[in-house]
């Protein structure tokens, strides 16, 4: 099984503890999945206690010797419930604690609360912008884990292309392409953040239903196989001549690829088609402009106004009043880190930092077309992550 | 598309309606998907208020179009920011709003805390057992989905026997079951309750893996793809002669069914193949119990009574310290329901209300056996939902 190297686990407990002592935090407690595999290496039910200063420790409930076995943190010790927990960050605090973070961007109240009351007299402040901020620069072994899971996602459009026949439904279609990727090796679970935000694999969507928003925060949203999965493939029979958009993930050992390619049996009609060419035409103008020191929220403005010039101020990225506001947004073990390429996002870009930029554009009652790709940003430019050829992709 | 009927959505509106009224509360805000799906048949982004007396409201940031064609309640409105629930909420409750409830064992505390700043001067307090009191409750129509859900869930056990073959890893297996249940129409998506819990279709576990433990609360854990994905299937290579259990769920249109067999390629050894007939045992003595009066609490104390009877007071349900506290569970539109057959839940069963019940039993570096399946109380007793044969299943 792969471990998250030692060095590695250091650098970014390390990185953490700069943004503890700026807050003015005596110690981080991360306890929510893919923060712990990310701080961690291992996923377990327990408290992972990173003090502004000194070393962090990981305080494990259950299963300790998984995560003895599966982490390479020195410094693993036992908790058996909350109560122990005062011990456990004396363990690892120099002096009294005052005020603690945790990610109450996730954390439900309940939990919470449980913790304020096993540390009477503590504060417990938000932490998790630092987090995602430290979450957002990539190391090299995370980027070789994620052209892995560039290569599944490349597969994975593969598999659709050869799999694609008129009269398929969507659902049909992506339960080829997901049982595919299953047996190469995709991980199944696909984390996301957001409140409410759930993604199953990802959506295949033909037609009219690309042009169908759903509650979710994405561009497309599609009709879903019944009320209670409001979103992706649905029953819709796939026809000849009309775009079939399939953005899906790749999962392969918690890093994720995200991947938007527009199929087509046949022929696209032409007004389609040429929307198609603009959709890879912004991502060019994107992709070029991606480097060091340039702020999210001009790559955003960037992108609007190109897409303005090319005709498609109506459309892009949905329809009002259910377009998405942004163009692109971060990814690593989770489908939605930061940055995101939107207003609101100044902290310019850094080596390191990943980003999918997709561009889509909406019809309504005729469907979606679109292209996304997973980017690196270099320390002068950008690099693609994601390997399938950019362009429409033909089926006969 | 299957729509939840209007009376249905009236009759569970007033079920809250009179915890409600007991809480001392003036209203629930109801977000969180599942409950959404419950109340109104169609999950949006969006804020369900149902009054303590007097017509909820459901006001829908996106998508309201779906909102209105997927949901029979009458009203639907429009709510275009966070800014406008005190009008909201206005419409709904009369006379002044100073108590309202949320779902605080799910809802993050940043959320939480948006919905404070928008309703200055009312307290919230959590309302999140009161659904889940009233969720445990199933009508006529959701078993009916509940029953094509657990026939959902035998023809995954029937793929299973006839896919098995000595060499298979329990991933290549299990790819092949998920596979096959998708296109018989599994909705992908299966939905936990419990912060950090998660779940992909479920676990097959062979050998000595059946008795890994993982973070998760579950008795069977696994080893996982990957320390990301630390539960379910791994890469392990099944012999013959060993135990395979298979937990797995089944989810068709929001309803869940959750069943466990243990499958072997040729013959159990009989140390084993005894644990398994006294876990057949211990579910027909909890079945004969099951009926409405009955406390979930002792359910529980009976089938570690009887699991001792039998020998088997060391592994029963796991292997201490990670051993579960609960031999059975409530089962709807999420896996971890109300009521859980273990101490502390002692409110009295009634009919319609659907339990999972369990049996395990673990032995440490061998394998796990077990068996489960899912009843709905009824007024004299119980009927069990899940139809296939209780019985080791061998495969040739």
């Amino acid at each position: 099984m792969p471990e998250t190297p030692a060095e590695e686990l250091a650098s970014r407990a390390a990185a953490l503890q700069r943004h503890l002592a700026a807050q003015g935090l005596d110690a981080a407690l991360i306890v929510q999945n893919a923060d712990l595999f990310y701080f961690t290496g291992s996923i377990q039910s327990g408290v992972y206690v990173v003090p502004a200063a000194g070393r962090p420790v990981y305080g494990v409930r259950r299963v300790l010797e998984r995560a003895r076995r599966e982490s390479s943190l020195e410094r693993i010790v036992p908790l058996e419930s909350l109560r122990a927990l005062p011990a456990l960050l004396a363990d690892a605090v120099e002096g009294p604690v005052r005020r603690v973070g945790m990610e109450l961007d996730v954390v439900p109240v309940a939990v919470r609360d449980r913790f304020a009351a096993a540390l009477p007299g503590v504060e417990i402040a938000d932490v998790s912008s630092s987090i995602r901020t430290v979450r957002s620069v990539k190391s090299a072994s995370e980027l070789a884990t994620m052209r892995e899971a560039a290569h599944l996602a490349h597969f994975m459009v593969e598999v659709a292309v050869r799999t694609l026949r008129e009269g398929m439904t969507e659902l049909e279609l992506s339960a080829e392409v997901e049982a595919a990727a299953r047996r190469r090796g995709h991980q199944g679970t696909v984390r996301v953040r957001g409140w409410n935000q759930e993604i199953y694999y990802g959506a295949i969507l033909s037609g009219e239903a690309g042009a169908v928003p759903s509650f979710l925060d994405f561009p497309l949203g599609g009709e879903g196989p019944t009320p209670a999965v409001p979103y992706g493939a649905g029953r819709r029979r796939i026809v000849a001549g009309e775009p079939v958009v399939m953005d899906y993930t790749a999962a392969v050992d918690g890093y994720l690829s995200d991947q938007t390619r527009t199929l087509v049996i046949g022929v696209l009609p032409p007004r389609l088609a040429r929307a198609h060419e603009a959709a890879v035409e912004i991502l060019h103008e994107v992709e070029a402009a991606l480097r060091p020191g340039v702020r999210p929220s001009d790559l955003y403005r960037l992108a609007l106004d190109k897409a303005a010039a090319l005709g498609y101020a109506e459309g892009f990225m949905g329809v009002r009043p259910y377009r998405s506001r942004f163009v692109g947004h971060g990814l690593g073990v989770e489908l939605d880190e930061w940055p995101v390429l939107a207003e609101g996002f100044s902290d310019p870009l850094q080596p390191g930092q990943v980003l999918c930029v997709e561009p889509k554009i909406v019809f309504p009652g005729e469907g979606a077309v679109g292209i996304e790709d997973v980017f690196v940003v270099t320390p002068t430019g950008a690099e693609r992550l994601t390997i399938t050829e950019r362009q429409l992709l033909p089926v006969k």
